[in-house]
């Protein structure tokens, strides 16, 4: 797998068994679920005040920076169920009806 | 550009231009942003709960799925602003110095 | 105790026991706890988008309703775990030194 | 007025003027109307996973805490309009057919 979400994930499950010292991720992990879907929550506010912001003009950088927060804590609550991005992205391919490589990686 | 982040978004940027009572998403993309931020914000707390709700032993299918939910509202916030999946990604890529198809399609 | 959140926590309090048909109340309660919770947080978010509508010239109503919404759903929630206003109001007298009649009805 | 939401209201009223090193209120206020909705939508989120602990157990202090924080945030943002807690509660009031001490308050 290839992708950049299956490599952040790859770099999430590496860092559970780092010491909460060592990075960031390492330290969310450690701190427990109800932290990480705190910062879920957190990060999905951000990102709707953001896109409210970018209606009334400021620049579409502060988007895209709150939905890579949202979407990397997703990525984080995720690595805790040991859930992977593919799973989901395998749940929206048979919603929409699009496939990719994410279906190659699911049937290889 | 082969992802499925990338046809879902190619998708909802087809159905903009559709008829609103032609798909859930035309429908979402004619109530205007504050229709889809609330519902960015739902499926957010709906991922939340699934997460503990699989912490005291559900099955995982649910967590899998409200992520897919919160994830396609994303996407669909994000066409509103012309913005892509691979926007996100690069961010990603670039903060967490992980790198994959999406640097090819953004340098391509 | 003659206050509004008070009487409204008994209302909640006698829809309890009433039919799921009977009022919105009684419905929302028989739908259980998930249900409600996601309700709060609906009303967070609309709340929050509500007062942003504000900021940018809209009228005051909208976020007087929507915090009413917000309001009244977290006493359903708190009724959930025979959890009242009065205990909730008693916290923030002790927190900022403020007292008022909430005091009294405690003490009464 | 007695009551003390409206207590409350008025000792954020103060703060409105006082050095953002004085209190928590008035930093709070300084810093703008986007960090005072980050913060009522991440105690909403707070006390959503509150109130699921207390089902699976925990001690329902936590609930009341975040709920408190909850409302308290909600009365910082009313404060940013000049719209107060007696308006929410009249709105209630109208909405649910109680009333208390509130009405009277308008009536005066």
């Amino acid at each position: 797998m290839t992708d950049t979400l299956s490599k952040l994930a790859e770099l999430i499950e590496q860092r559970k068994h780092a010491s909460p010292e060592s990075s960031y991720v390492a330290k969310l992990q450690h701190s427990g679920l109800n932290k990480i879907l705190e910062k879920v929550g957190e990060e999905a506010i951000e990102t709707i005040l953001a896109a409210r912001d970018v209606e009334h003009g400021a620049s579409k950088d502060k988007l895209i920076y709150e939905t890579a927060d949202l979407w990397f804590h997703t990525l984080v609550m995720l690595a805790q169920f040991d859930c992977t991005p593919s799973q989901v992205l395998i749940e929206l391919e048979r919603r929409f009806g699009v496939s990719g490589l994410q279906e190659k990686a699911a049937r290889g």
